[in-house]
């Protein structure tokens, strides 16, 4: 591979580790509160899951996905990716009582 | 439920929907950038994929998600997940010579 090709992807690639970064860490905060939230409904004997809530998320990720020119089908699915882990983290909440 | 837990709820939901939020821009930039990629690849005929890039960002990854207290084992599960969609991506762009 030439060298201007090799500038021009490396160019790109950095856009795309600054990008990853921030979706780690935005990803470990998101984390941080549906663990409140589930440590806060065990402590307060509360339903751990809210269908009524999932299905606004989904709509609202759709329609922000749409004005992000985002494919909505995969938000969904990323939603989806997202809330299974949240679901085992917050049944190892529930089993173990705690979060290793 | 209480008026005071559904209140500490609604606490927490704001910030989820509002980190939702930012994901959903990060991850449209994201395949903006990656897209680019696959049309600079077609267009100077270079390899489309490219395994010790991904090796990197796997290693990187982790070490990211290490420093935000994210379990790293996610991280790769969620890189894999964003992988496969850039690979969709790229083969739509190399067949179809465009995207929907």
């Amino acid at each position: 591979m030439d060298e201007k090709h090799k500038a021009q992807l490396k160019y790109y690639r950095e856009s795309i580790d600054n990008i990853d970064a921030s979706l780690v860490f935005m990803l470990a905060e998101r984390f941080k509160i549906t663990k409140a939230v589930g440590f806060y409904k065990r402590e307060h004997d509360l339903p751990p899951a809210d269908p009524s809530r999932e299905q606004e998320q989904v709509a609202r990720l759709r329609d922000l996905a749409k004005s992000a020119k985002l494919d909505p089908e995969f938000s969904e699915k990323f939603l989806n990716f997202i809330i299974r882990e949240v679901i085992q983290h917050h049944e190892r909440i529930r089993e173990q009582g705690d979060l290793k």
